[in-house]
């Protein structure tokens, strides 16, 4: 697979095959796939990642990626600006948005607190934070982190750096997911799921 | 999914799940890993699909992918001119070349017959071979095609068009896999592994 008869095809595979997750052969699959198809469509392909790359910005306020330099959850002022919901990244945003159960804003870190990963706490936008409950009238701020070692980790940091600054934290229910069965649900959730038992509703 | 909170995000997710095989969340995991590379590598990432597609050529010999006219194998003079092995597309040749059994020469069909997918017979490079066979010193032609329903039929739409020409004409032997289970064998290739017996080497 090293070595193919082409010095441009080889590039092309060597191009993809630098993204996660993709491999030698995958990346010849869509190469070649790409070559069966218009000049045109190919020009257009390579040309959304080279234009999203040099044009897309971080909203000066959350962080999420966006065409303006404020983005349009930022600047939607029919958003509960008292409360912001701290994410990983923006799939978690889009993830968070899909369930139409949030109407805050958010803050994106970028990242979390990962040694194995060379990621730092200086190399989240934790500052930005801080700032954000200092000048604006924030009431709540929810912690919405993965329940990894990592998410964790972050919730304590962020919790240290905030948690003088006069205003309520939070982080989302644990519990037993829908559709999950008790016999396979780890003890920790469902023992947590009892603590928090909710009102039965009709 | 469907409504990401920037065109940019958007036109790139919608050109990486153009691709076969990529899903819209594969797709946006793949452009966000590309917002965090620099600038540089996502041009040189975006122009190399670009410059693929517009500089590479079919060798007109054997209508492999080429940067030249002439594909290396079709140039190669220490490779056996009496032997055409007949394969389907670039991935087969790619299989055939790593084997290092074969010295001889291919004929890339650029697809297989398939009226499923709108592949007709005069979609293959089918008479540029005839030709092949007609103004050169050929001998044996390998049908090296898939042993699916389609590959048998491309064989023998092929067979039909070669076989008043004096050529020999081979298929790949079939039998049993390296490493395959007896017990787990379908009938028909065991069976042809039978009767194909050859001499127990020690």
């Amino acid at each position: 697979m090293n070595e193919l008869p082409s010095i441009l095809l080889n590039a092309a595979v060597d191009e993809f095959s630098k993204l996660p997750g993709v491999g030698r052969k995958t990346a010849l699959r869509l190469v070649l796939h790409l070559v069966k198809q218009p000049v045109e469509n190919v020009e257009k392909f390579g040309n959304a990642f080279i234009r999203l790359r040099n044009e897309i910005k971080h909203c000066k306020i959350c962080n999420n990626l966006s065409d303006n330099d404020i983005c349009e959850i930022c600047s939607n002022q029919h958003r509960n600006q008292s409360i912001i919901c701290v994410v990983e990244n923006i799939r978690d945003v889009l993830s968070i948005e899909r369930t139409q159960q949030f109407n805050g804003l958010y803050h994106v870190l970028g990242g979390i607190i990962s040694p194995m990963d060379g990621i730092a706490p200086s190399d989240l936008n934790v500052d930005m934070l801080v700032q954000r409950i200092k000048n604006e009238n924030v009431k709540e701020v929810l912690l919405a982190l993965n329940t990894t070692m990592e998410g964790e980790t972050t919730c304590y940091y962020i919790h240290k750096k905030i948690y003088m600054l006069n205003v309520e934290i939070t982080t989302l229910a644990r519990g037993v997911s829908f559709g999950d069965e008790l016999e396979y649900t780890d003890e920790l959730t469902l023992g947590k799921s009892i603590l928090n038992r909710q009102p039965f509703i009709k």
